[in-house]
């Protein structure tokens, strides 16, 4: 097998991952914050290093906290609907994925005002004189996905961020894609709501994702979209008004957070600028083999734009269905066909409604595995020749 | 260790639970309906057995959904704010978790009328002749507790169904301390909305809960808290319209439901009536025990009514916590403290704002342990007399 459906979620992932997790799964976990005997303390140890984990890997104020979620759809909806009120402006890319425009289409309906940003029908890059130009005195926030799932367009948040700051707009950053994949500095980006998932390029398990919420914004400045017990302020009917515990209710997925922390502590023992080099050493590889083949098409930034490693393409005359099976059927090549929840970028491109064929490579990928998928796909474009 | 905080999580899980898990970490697991190759087909195909096993599990209509959660009060908050409407009647009972009550809460402040029903001060039973009176022509639903978290109370939840049917109001049941423990008929206690939790009774790990809603309700009645990316009508910006998809967005917990998948299955292997047998054996001989301690007050049914492996006590003239550290750190006896989240049941048994001393029985406890579990309160009981 060669898994290249890395931007879905990662595989494998480190065994520090798994040992973290089976040892949290199989030991017992207790419900950290809720009782006083040592597994309830141990398991809010492990919560507590974690968020602090998270803090540092993204640069974030020691002020900041780190709320956690289910996954990254969920912190997003959590940041637009907490925050956004009827007659509030939001600005977003032409590059969002549907975690970002589905929340947002639904508060469209309650009058939130929503402003979609065109972006380079070459690249995908979004120019931040047009973001300027859109900036309204109704404008409350700037949602800006960080690399495109499909095309691996990397928006340049720093300029995206210090504009947001200079004219007093929040700035909140879908990481899905470049969590542990790019360097990411949240004080230094002016971010002050930074989504990110768990499973992807964190390295840990599906079921985790988190929210961290800068020090901007004050502890109730997000109404909560879930409430209930917190193991604190339990005499109140009402939900506390300090975070994280606002906006965290139920018993948290401990095992996941384990996880997510042995993959976070493995980025940190390795860098993410390691990472970074190896992903982009692949995807350069990948790139130019492709470019080599007739019959191809390439979509998205070259590789002297920033970009991650999810690449685009699909063979003329060929059904990207057809191409995707026997990718995974003949070659036992594992990647993802079709509109990747992201209609608005492939728009933006020109590649809707028919999609494309996404390849996206990870930590664990080899060289040697990007020559094989070149082979196979010269292959299969050979056949249509 | 003996650990009894079985009602905040259940420890240890069945080999099979660990297993599963382990399996879908170290192995790979792919994020299911986003791909075709077959790592994602596998990851359909443990989604559908899972949510067929809970439809099996919970004897639900063929017709019934089961929407994934990240837990039983991401499940209640989603009935709750996903149905009520402004004018809108609730009736709960005076015994829920704040997993019910802050939501409600919440909904108060929009205009949702959410009306407590008092309980028994000594048994905390619901009187259904009372929840009878209580109904108007706006009451749309009514949400109870099925066992309280405190107390052990079970409530006649097949009476209050049948009642629910014939006022044509929707029942919403709590099952968070019974599923998996006491044997729950979806259909033959006229249950809408059953809320549960993967990680109690069911034997799976943090992080996985659900909601099975049952056919009596249309696709479109639960308005989605969180919308995004589901892999189906990628096309479109908007949530779709059938279930699950519509109330599930982003990557599912996927390790996350093959515990619980596992979990239910071990249940359905022994049967849940041999875990209820075994439970209720070891609550009566730990009521027995603790009654003949002088200086230990019990509180909530006795042995003769319907209740589920909870306990509730103090010592007289001793301080809660105080017995809550001497049994985690002189005895290794691990057990909960407090108001366990649900100030409500406190204050209908008159246990508000002290709080109780809750011991929890589990399927894996054993009769020696409650014995030194006895043992253990006598000697610290004795100490004050």
């Amino acid at each position: 097998m060669i898994y290249l459906d890395h931007a879905a979620t990662s595989n494998p992932k480190p065994a520090q991952v798994v040992e973290a997790m089976t040892h949290y799964i199989s030991q017992g976990c207790a419900n950290p914050g809720r009782a006083s005997h040592p597994l309830a303390n141990d398991a809010s140890r492990l919560t507590f290093e974690a968020r602090e984990r998270l803090i540092d890997f993204f640069s974030a104020d020691e002020n900041a906290q780190v709320v956690f979620t289910g996954n990254i759809t969920e912190s997003l909806n959590l940041a637009l609907k907490g925050l956004l009120r009827p007659d509030d402006q939001v600005l977003v890319s032409s590059m969002e994925h549907n975690a970002m425009m589905r929340p947002l289409r639904q508060l469209e309906q309650d009058g939130i005002i929503v402003t979609v940003i065109p972006c380079c029908p070459e690249t995908g890059l979004i120019n931040v004189a047009d973001i300027a130009a859109a900036i309204t005195p109704k404008t409350t926030l700037v949602a800006i996905n960080h690399a495109s799932n499909t095309f691996g367009t990397i928006q340049p948040i720093d300029d995206i961020g210090r504009l947001c700051r200079q004219q007093q707009c929040l700035f909140l950053v879908d990481t899905a894609q470049t969590a542990g994949v790019v360097p990411i500095d949240m004080e230094s980006a002016c971010i002050d709501l930074l989504a990110f998932t768990g499973h992807k390029g964190l390295l840990g398990p599906m079921g985790i994702g988190g929210l961290i919420i800068g020090h901007r914004l004050h502890d109730t400045a997000i109404t909560p979209l879930i409430t209930g017990g917190t193991g604190s302020n339990s005499e109140l009917e009402f939900q506390p008004d300090f975070l994280p515990d606002a906006l965290e209710s139920g018993t948290p997925n401990l095992p996941g957070i384990a996880g997510l922390n042995a993959g976070v502590r493995w980025l940190q023992e390795k860098s993410v600028e390691s990472v970074s080099l190896h992903e982009q050493k692949l995807t350069r590889q990948l790139l130019k083999g492709l470019r080599e083949i007739p019959g191809v098409i390439l979509y998205g930034p070259d590789d002297t734009q920033p970009r991650v490693g999810v690449v685009s393409f699909v063979i003329n005359n060929k059904d990207n269905g057809e191409v995707d099976e026997q990718l995974a059927y003949e070659y036992g090549i594992y990647c993802r066909t079709g509109l990747h929840c992201a209609p608005a970028a492939h728009k933006t491109l020109g590649t809707f409604p028919s999609g494309t064929i996404r390849l996206s490579v990870g930590a664990f990928t080899t060289s040697e595995q990007i020559e094989q998928v070149i082979a196979a796909i010269r292959q299969l474009a050979s056949d249509t020749h």
